[in-house]
C-alpha cells in the first residue's frame, strides 16, 4: 500500500493495466473501497476486487486487480498524510513480509512511504528498509542497490548531508556492501563472477593524492579486502569515467560514495526505469525509486513506470532465488 | 602545441584528416620535424607544411597542416614530459594568444600541459586557464565550462579534494559564475535569454534543511542574486533529476557545486566529445576535455574526437563574437 495519501494507490492500479505485457501476478495490501473510488475518481478503468486468500490472485488477475484488505480507517485527503493511517501503512508492510516469508507470496514490493507521519505515530525506524531488517530479524544491515536495465548502483553511504557522507565513509562499509552485492548478483541476478567498481570520492580519484587522502586510505583497503575475498573489483575509478555505456560494459554493479554519485548517473541514462532492491534480506524486496509525491497525489498525473519496473523485477528476481535454492 | 610528450600532436595530425568535414582553417603551433617524424611513426598520411606568416595557413590547409614554427629543444620521449621542453609550450600558448588578441588568429585552441613539468621550469600558474587570465590581463576570474552538443556545465569549485570543495563553496562564486556564464551564452552561443540552473550540492536539494544547509545558506541566495540581475534561474535543484534529456531541455547550462558532479553527467552523456571553454577572456578558447594521457602517447591510440570538437566549436563562437561586435 504505502502513504495511502501519496501516488502508490494511483500507480497500482496503472501498473494493472500492463497486465497483458507479461506483468507477473501481483496483489495490493490495501483498502479495496478506497482503491475503487481512486479509480472512480481518476477515471481509470480497472475493476478493483477483493480477495480473501492470497491464492485467489491469480484466478482474478487477468479480470481484476486483486486486493487483500487492509482498512484504511481515515478518510484519505490525497496529499496530506494522515498519522490516523499510519497503522494501517505499517500493518501492510508487516503482512506482506509475512506472507513473503510464509511462501504465500513471492515477493514484496513497497510503494513509497511518509516517514514523518509514520514517526508521529510512533514509528521508530530510519525508512522502510530498516523496517523490514527488523522484521527479518536480521543482524547485518541490509544494501540498497538501484537497478535500471543498464546500470545498477549501490549508494555506501545513504541520506546524509554531502560533508555528514565524506565523513562516514568507511572501508567495512564499502566491503560489507561490496560483499552482498556480490551475494545478490550470483544468487537473484544470475551472475557467475560478478565484476564490481568502486567510483572514487574525488576528482581523478584523488590523482595520487593530490586531490584527497580517501581513495588511499579508505577506498584502496577496500578494494582490496574484497579481491582478498574472490571479487572482482575495477577501481577505485574516477567517477566521471565510470558510467558511459562502453565503461558500464566492464562491470555488473558500481559502489557509489553517495547519494548523488549513484543517483547522477542513474537518473540521467534512465529517468523514470529506476528499481530500488534490498539486499541481503531473507526475501526479495523492490520498490519503486521515488517518493509518495504527495504535491501530485489524486489527480492522475503520476507514472507506473518504476512500479511496473520493480514488480517485474521482483518476480524475475524471486524465480532465480527460488530456482537456487531447489539445486 | 600542448605538452610535446603528450598525445597533442598525434590528435592535431588526426584533426586535420577531417578537413572535407567542414573543419575551420587551423594551424599548430609546433615544431615541423617533431610532427613530421610523428606522422611517419605512426604512419599518418597527413603532410606537414611550415608556414612563416599566419595568413598562409588557410591556403596550405587543403593539402598539408600548416605549422608555425616553434622549436621543440629537447628530443621528445612520448610519456616522459621533459622540463627542458617547458619554454617552448609555454612560448606556444603566448603565441597563440599574441596572435588572437592582434586578430591574425580567431581564437586559441590549446592541447593539454603537463603541469608538474612546467612548475619544474618555472611555470608559476595553478593550471592552463589562470596563465591565459594573466596574459589577457584579466581582473575578474575566468569561468570553466565544459560542453557537448547535448548539455552545458559549468563547475563551480575546480579541481580540489570533494571535502575542500564543499568548504570552498561560496555565494559570490557561483554568482559570479552565473554571470559570465549568462554573458558568454548570450554572445558567443547567441542564446539570447539564457536560462541557468543550480545543481544543489546535497542529495534532495537539503529536504529543507534536513539533508544539509548550503542550499539555503549559500545556493539559494546566489540564485536569488542572479534572479535580481535578471538572469532566469531553475534550482537549487536535485542534482540527481536535472539531467535527464527532458530535464535538460529546460535550461542552457547548469552551474555544478563540484567536479564530478559536473563531469559525470557529461561524460555518462558523451564520453569523448566534451569541449572545455574558458568564459570571461577577452579572446575564444577552448580546449579537449582530457588531459595529456602520456601513457598512451605516441602509440596511435588517441582519439581526436574531443579536439575536432574543440576546434569547431572555437570557430563558432569566434564568428558569432565577430559578429556581434560589428553590430
Amino acid at each position: 500500500m504505502g502513504e495511502p495519501a501519496g501516488i502508490g494507490g494511483e500507480i497500482a492500479l496503472k501498473a494493472w493495466r500492463h497486465r497483458a505485457e507479461g506483468l507477473p501476478v501481483f496483489f495490493a495490501s490495501d483498502d479495496p473501497a478506497r482503491l475503487t473510488a481512486l479509480a472512480r475518481q481518476l477515471e481509470l478503468d480497472v475493476p478493483v476486487r477483493e480477495i480473501e486468500q492470497t491464492e485467489e490472485a491469480a484466478g482474478v488477475f487477468a479480470s481484476a486487480l486483486p486486493v487483500l484488505p487492509q482498512v484504511v480507517p481515515a478518510p484519505v485527503v490525497y496529499g496530506r498524510a494522515d498519522p490516523a493511517n499510519a497503522r494501517a501503512v505499517i500493518a501492510s508492510i508487516e503482512r506482506a513480509v509475512s506472507l513473503t516469508l510464509t511462501g504465500e507470496a513471492a515477493a514484496v514490493v513497497t510503494n513509497p512511504i511518509q516517514k514523518r507521519s509514520l514517526y508521529e505515530a510512533g514509528f521508530r525506524h530510519p525508512g522502510h528498509t530498516e523496517f523490514l531488517a527488523e522484521l527479518a530479524h536480521l543482524r547485518a544491515a541490509p544494501v540498497m542497490m538501484l537497478a535500471t536495465e543498464e546500470l545498477r548502483v549501490i549508494p555506501v553511504t545513504a541520506h546524509l548531508p554531502l560533508r555528514e557522507a565524506i565523513a562516514a565513509l568507511e572501508t567495512r562499509t564499502i566491503v560489507h556492501c561490496g560483499r552482498v552485492a556480490a551475494q545478490a548478483l550470483m544468487r537473484d541476478f544470475g551472475i557467475a563472477a560478478p565484476r564490481l567498481a568502486i567510483a572514487a570520492l574525488n576528482p581523478h580519484a584523488g590523482e595520487g593524492g593530490s586531490l584527497g587522502r580517501e581513495e588511499a586510505e579508505i577506498l584502496a583497503p577496500a578494494a582490496a579486502a574484497l579481491r582478498e575475498a574472490g571479487i572482482e573489483v575495477i577501481g577505485p575509478a574516477p567517477a566521471d569515467t565510470l558510467f558511459h555505456e562502453a565503461v558500464r560494459a566492464g562491470y555488473d554493479a558500481a559502489l557509489c560514495m553517495y547519494h548523488d554519485q549513484a543517483l547522477i548517473p542513474l537518473k540521467t541514462i534512465d529517468f523514470d526505469g529506476g528499481v530500488n532492491i534490498t539486499l541481503g534480506l531473507p526475501f526479495v524486496r523492490t520498490s519503486p525509486d521515488h517518493g509518495t509525491a504527495l504535491d501530485i497525489a489524486g489527480r492522475g498525473a503520476a507514472r507506473e513506470t518504476s512500479l511496473v519496473a520493480a514488480l517485474r523485477l521482483a518476480a524475475e528476481l524471486a524465480a532465480r532465488r527460488a530456482a537456487a535454492a531447489q539445486q
